[in-house]
């Protein structure tokens, strides 16, 4: 199926995917007058005087604002607000019909991070939570760490977390189908932005045996120069053996290889050069680091990518929408490494692991209510 | 019927009055191929290429952010944005029933007037046009004339101007209804807010014959001390005979009483000082400047009020809902005087006009496709 012409065709028809819809009737005098005014104003003045009433009079516990400045979307790169539209309207689909979540896409023409974190703590009083989406590296991660302290409602970079929970809950279950121990298992990691910096965070807070990092430059390993700050806080911790050099050395011997760089970076000789039965996730969309067909010949025992049209997708639409759910019915503040490392645990238990079922599908509602479950 | 308590159960078992739907279906692995990756994909670089495409691949072109800062809502004055919410989700319900309109509100933590034009600024690539609501005056008009100059979408400020077009249509018809010449009436304007001074400009506009602006200190004359910008343009244009002193002065005599300000500031003998059969305006919320049946018993001809449970409301609901339905469809960029007469005609020519029936019902799609028309 061409996916791209079909996709093309159905936006042009529908003229973009989400739409306003009234929860109340509206059809009488009285109907307005409870609506709008003059009973709307004893409903403004019950929450002037007592601002926390907004989250049980107006629609702000079910309502997250989808945040981009379009300069990281997908894989494409910076395309502009403009352009992230689509995306962060289809995400806006995803979370209403996986978690029945008001999700509100909002495209934002500047790529200044102090304009960027002012924006999202001045639009607070009309959402319950925040997802920022498709930031560029490393200007997201500065974003995020300022909004953690100074927003008062809780903020998810979900290219960041999104992507690193989806990717711990694959190998979790990877791990249990090749009865690989995570805490020995040696990891490739290809790709320094904002997944890869995350996804090394989060294995690395659960011990893994060793992580290795590579990026555009090669392997990242201590005291490599011109490493920004988040690079520098991963090389302190990762890399034990202290290899340099590039993807193909990093994935000498290696049992896993996780990708989120770019199309085509693997070949299937780096592959036969990994330890014994490796587990190989091929993220980069839409072209994964090397072809599952590829992967298999070279002898990979478990193959994931981005995409839907291969099995074992990994993909965060896994666990945005049940994230949200549980932080708006828990009326929670901060997204905390505790509830990531649960929402992985949900993921990975949503499902019996085989070779080729190390996730649940993407459209399981039992999975957004399990990690909404876990969060709260 | 107790708007108030019936409108604060209402908003407490809904929690909240919008929500958001999808226009597309969402329910195989191939909906969510088109809908999200990898088809989207095509879809941002589409546009990434020619954003211009954003107005007819996403629902930008029939979206518009309701703005407020919640510093003058409703007639209760500064509460907060938290407190803003339910007056905008009400705006929200308006806009999509009686226009179509995918209206989004966003109440906002901020008054400083940089950072809401910004703000302004900033979200314009995810929407068709901006309604500004319930931010305080003289602010609200540094910020209407920063953004008529700097936005790239439409920005309409309904305080403003809604109500300025909507008293235009009321005072169109009344004064056929009395015989009076609009170009001869001596008009007293009552209140030097938001909306009293663009009912001003707007009046003056039309050449209304003598117009005489009363505020809280008194009638507004030539070099009174202490007037702001907007009052000094007014006072410039105004007050041909340069009368001072207070409400019951300016109203000695007057043909037409328009009230923006607060209830209860006029009394029956000041009806009785007007010229014969006056019309009277007494836009105050909740509580009318005068109540009807005083303002007859003095002499009025025809009343009108802010209030549903009267006959004559004169209410911008008239007006927001067609105006953006044709800035959207006409891809218009910004509003100009001759849209606002066109609006308050379309307005005025919806109805057969008689006493009790100088404007149509809010209820009405007619008048809001009407004034659509009108604008584009």
């Amino acid at each position: 199926m061409d996916y791209n012409k079909k996709s093309l065709e159905l936006h042009t028809k529908k003229r973009g995917k989400i739409a306003i819809t009234s929860k109340v009737s509206l059809k009488t005098k009285d109907d307005l007058s409870m609506v709008y005014t003059p009973g709307v104003a004893a409903v403004a003045e019950t929450i002037g005087k007592n601002k926390k009433r907004s989250w049980d009079m107006t629609n702000r516990a079910n309502q997250v604002a989808i945040v981009s400045d379009g300069t990281a979307i997908l894989g494409l790169g910076n395309l502009g607000p403009e352009a992230a539209m689509p995306v962060m309207e289809g995400k806006a689909v995803i979370f209403k019909e996986l978690a029945g979540v008001d999700a509100i896409p909002l495209c934002i023409d500047t790529t200044n991070i102090n304009e960027i974190v002012n924006f999202c703590k001045i639009i607070a009083p009309s959402f319950g939570g925040i997802n920022l989406e498709d930031i560029g590296a490393p200007r997201c991660f500065d974003i995020l760490n300022r909004l953690e302290k100074e927003s008062t409602i809780p903020v998810f970079h979900d290219d960041q977390d999104g992507t690193a929970i989806v990717v711990l809950a694959a190998l979790l279950n990877a791990c249990k189908v090749s009865k690989k121990n995570i805490r020995k298992a040696r990891i490739v990691l290809n790709g320094g932005g904002a997944a890869g910096i995350s996804i090394a965070r989060l294995l690395l807070s659960q011990g893994v045996g060793d992580l290795v990092m590579v990026d555009s430059v090669g392997i990242v390993y201590k005291n490599r120069k011109g490493l920004n700050f988040y690079k520098k806080e991963v090389a302190e911790k990762s890399n034990k053996n202290k290899i340099k050099g590039d993807l193909s050395r990093a994935m000498l011997g290696a049992d896993v290889f996780i990708g989120v760089s770019r199309g085509g970076l693997v070949d299937i000789d780096m592959i036969r050069s990994m330890n014994n039965d490796p587990i190989i996730f091929a993220m980069a969309n839409p072209i994964p680091e090397i072809m599952p067909e590829d992967a298999y010949s070279g002898g990979a025992l478990i193959v994931g990518t981005g995409r839907s049209d291969f099995p074992n997708q990994i993909n965060n639409a896994l666990v945005f929408p049940g994230l949200f759910r549980g932080l708006l019915d828990g009326n929670l503040k901060k997204v905390t490494l505790k509830m990531k490392i649960s929402a992985a645990i949900a993921i990975a238990s949503s499902v019996k692991p085989t070779k080729n079922k190390i996730l649940p599908q993407l459209m399981n509602k039992k999975v957004a209510r399990k990690v909404a479950k876990a969060i709260k």
